[in-house]
Parts: C-alpha cells; sequence; structure tokens
C-alpha cells in the first residue's frame, strides 16, 4: 500500500484526519494541530544549510496552519542526526526560531534523537475562526493559488547549480499564515501546494466531488525558474507538478474574488 | 556533543526547553505541548505489535503532559516506516486511539512518512492550570515515584524469554495524566521518568540546585520484575536505572504528603 492509499485508510478511521490540519475543541476555542517528517535524502538537498532546514522543516507545518485558515501560536520539532554538532544545532534552532517568528508564532523547543540520517519532525499549533477544510468547493467557484509557483523548483537547480547562497534563499519561504486566515472567510475550500499544484487541484476536486480545470498560461510562475528553466512547456509542467512551494490552493465563489484579493 | 549535552545547550537558547514539555499561553489557558520520537532499533524490541507501538509511542508523549501536570487534550503521531501494511496501520492507530482514550485525549491523527526503519514521532496537548517543573524543589522535600518501578524492565525480559502477550500487555502503561493533574497542587517539582528514577532524580536535584538522596529499601518495584529477575540487588539496579517506566518523580513539602497520597 503506498502512501496515498495509506492516508485514505486511516480517513476512513479519524475524522479529523485528510486535511491539512486537525481541528480540535478547546473549551470555546479551535485549535488546529498539524505534525510532519522530513528527511535528508527526499527533503534537504545538498548545499542545504541547518539553518535553513530548521527553516524549512517547521515551516511546513506552519503552512499547514495557513491551509486551515489558522493564526499559528507555537511550534516544536524533533531534531534527529547522527550527532549534535553544537553550531549545526544552533543554526537549526535560528531556522525554527526565526520561521516563526515571520509568522508571529513562538519555537518552543522539542526532542534530540540520534538517527542515521538527518530526520525532523515538527508539529506546529494554531487557532482558527473559519476552519478552511479540502471538502467545500462548490461547482462555478474559481481556483486560485497564493503568490507563485515553482520557488522550490528553482531552489533544487541552485543548489544544481552550486548556487548555494540562492538555493537556501529560495529554500527559506514565509508560511502564508496571514493571507490563509484572511482568505478563510472568502473560501470555500483550502488546501497548501506542498503536493504541487496538480496534485492539490485533484485532492480538493477529490474531497469536493466536483471537477476543475486550470488555465495554463494563468498560472502564475515565479521569476526564480526563468534563471534556470528557458524552455515555456518544460516551465509549465515544472510549476504544476514539482511540490513544497507551500502555497495556499483555494476555492471561492466568483463573487467574494475582488474582496478575497484586497485581503490577501 | 551527546544528546544531552546538546540539550542543555538548547535550554540556553529557548527559555521554554529544558523541561517535559513547554507551556504556551493562549488567551487565559496555559497550553502544554510536547514532541518526542521513538525508533525500532533502540524502542520496539522483537515481539511488540504494531497496537502496542502505536500506545506506548503516544503514551510517552501523554507522559510527558502529565509530568508537567496537564490535563491531555489531543495527540497526534508520524508514522514512518519502510512500507505501509494495512493491518499494521490499523493496529497502531487502533493503539494510538486507545491510549488516548484511556487519558481523556483525542488521537486526531498525523502524517505518514516512508523511512529505513520504523520511526514514530509523536505529539501532545494539554491544558494546565499549575504547570510543575524540574526547578522547584526545596531543601527538606520528600522525594515520591507514583506507582512502582521495572515495569519496562519486566516487559523487556518477557519479550526476551519469548512470553510475546506478558511482553506486550507490560508494555502498554497508562500514562499518569490524572495522577500528575491532582499532585501538581502539591509538588514543588515533577518529571516523568522515561529516563530512569536515577538520572530523573539527578535532573530534578539540577535543576533545583538541592542534593537528593534516596532510600534503597523504599523503591516500590514492579511485581513482574520479580517473576523475571531473582536477585534482590539486581532488581534493584534495574529498577532505578532503566528508563521509559513512564512514573512520575515529583518533590514535596513533608506537611503535603498526606494530601497528596489521597489525592493521587
Amino acid at each position: 500500500m503506498d502512501e496515498r492509499a495509506a492516508l485514505e485508510q486511516i480517513s476512513k478511521t479519524l475524522s479529523e484526519a485528510g486535511d491539512d490540519a486537525a481541528v480540535v475543541s478547546l473549551d470555546s476555542t479551535s485549535l488546529v494541530i498539524t505534525t510532519d517528517m522530513l528527511h535528508e535524502t527526499t527533503d534537504f538537498p545538498d548545499g542545504i544549510t541547518r539553518y535553513t532546514a530548521g527553516w524549512r522543516a517547521v515551516g511546513a507545518s506552519l503552512s499547514d496552519i495557513a491551509a486551515m485558515g489558522g493564526q499559528a501560536t507555537a511550534a516544536v520539532a524533533v531534531y534527529g542526526a547522527p550527532g549534535f554538532d553544537p553550531d549545526e544545532l544552533d543554526a537549526f534552532i535560528a531556522g525554527a526560531i526565526d520561521v516563526c517568528e515571520a509568522v508571529g508564532a513562538r519555537y518552543v523547543g522539542g526532542d534530540l534523537d540520534t538517527t542515521s540520517e538527518l530526520t525532523i519532525a515538527t508539529t506546529a499549533l494554531g487557532t482558527v475562526d473559519y476552519p478552511s477544510y479540502r471538502h467545500g468547493a462548490q461547482v462555478g467557484d474559481c481556483v486560485c493559488v497564493t503568490g507563485s509557483l515553482g520557488r522550490t523548483v528553482a531552489g533544487l537547480k541552485a543548489f544544481d547549480a552550486g548556487d548555494m547562497g540562492y538555493g537556501n534563499e529560495l529554500f527559506q519561504f514565509t508560511p502564508r499564515v496571514t493571507t490563509g486566515a484572511a482568505l478563510a472567510e472568502h473560501t470555500t475550500a483550502m488546501m497548501d501546494s506542498s503536493d504541487g499544484l496538480a496534485r492539490s487541484v485533484h485532492q480538493l476536486a477529490s474531497a469536493s466531488e466536483v471537477g476543475m480545470s486550470l488555465h495554463r498560461d494563468a498560472i502564475p510562475t515565479h521569476s526564480a525558474v526563468k534563471e534556470y528553466v528557458d524552455d515555456v512547456s518544460t516551465r509549465q509542467e515544472l510549476t504544476t507538478t514539482v511540490g513544497e512551494d507551500f502555497e495556499l490552493v483555494l476555492t471561492l465563489p466568483p463573487t467574494e474574488l475582488t474582496d478575497a484579493r484586497e485581503t490577501a
């Protein structure tokens, strides 16, 4: 069974699963909580600094809070590594602290573990007034995305090309927490683009039981992609299929479009 | 740098680190959050079922909530495995759900990841009225422990002896959440015994800048240890040094002892 089939199986047992984060009621407050694991071999390309790794790993969970329309409160992480170099550890924590500060949250620590490869597990916690799920899209809604796509593709190309500073800069994305919370009043469905635009749209459509189509030329492309990929159709393919951009993919009624644009 | 030195370094940067869980203020509520990672090679002996692994991994984080004197609200986990067997996954989730229910919390899902060995990262969330830290012990306080020690040693011996059912039963501990919350009004310092009694006492003493001594014969031993270890002094050594029993180690003024015993 692959990860996708396994996730589907879990969502049958756990009603809270299947979205970017789980909503938990606490007295009159709705909390959102989400967790994620990243690895050296699959998530951290050669050249990435520990600062960027800390930023990005914690940022990935903060993005899941954003995807629910939540405000981020705090984050924790487990830092698993073959050994603990004081400078690497300091840099990792500095990255984790800074990405939290960038979205008004606090990094409050976590745990250490000895692992064969760098393995980071992060959890973010937030509150939400208008939870935005994957399943609310309606026929006639517009499909929208925040910012532009391809930042991570460009980052990977930068690392491949030996442009380490630029690669690290591109990999330090700002989770769309403020935008997500502002948009949540307008959206009918929302998630983040961590699996890539094409898969995200497919997941929103499937959860909402509607069809969706995209205008290829309307997909906003990150300027850095153009620096590394000349061919337009290759660019379009990469920006729609490569994930980990951590933008928000959402649907809303056309009547909400102007207001949503202004809030975001 | 080893894990202990690394944790010490972190606690200099992060004021919230250094306890079993971090306390986060949210409006008028104090939340507690904690995260942990467990591995097949170090934490899951041969013979452990996926149900027990789910129970124990999530239980370890719930125990950290208990150690702060918190009430547990919810837990999430990342299940990292080389492959996803539907039955193993169901069993893991059932264990996670059941340990949460045992302490009045809800298991609300998490994430999946493909890893070379079984790797579980868990996070628990709770609320706390009287946070109990490691640093409050005073000269003259009593050092106490909940329940008895050695349950995990006995479980390991049971697995070694091929008593798989008994090993699994012993490994499914009930996190001391109710007891911890009740004790927190009386304690001056508290943590869980996940590193073993001796180390826990050392950590409480060090954080509180006091000395502590234990009465060897007063250390309560789990009845199952006697089934596997005949020699009394070996038993005493094992129950004081082997960790992962997830009992609470705490200090309180002698005047609170009777009340604390009654509440717990």
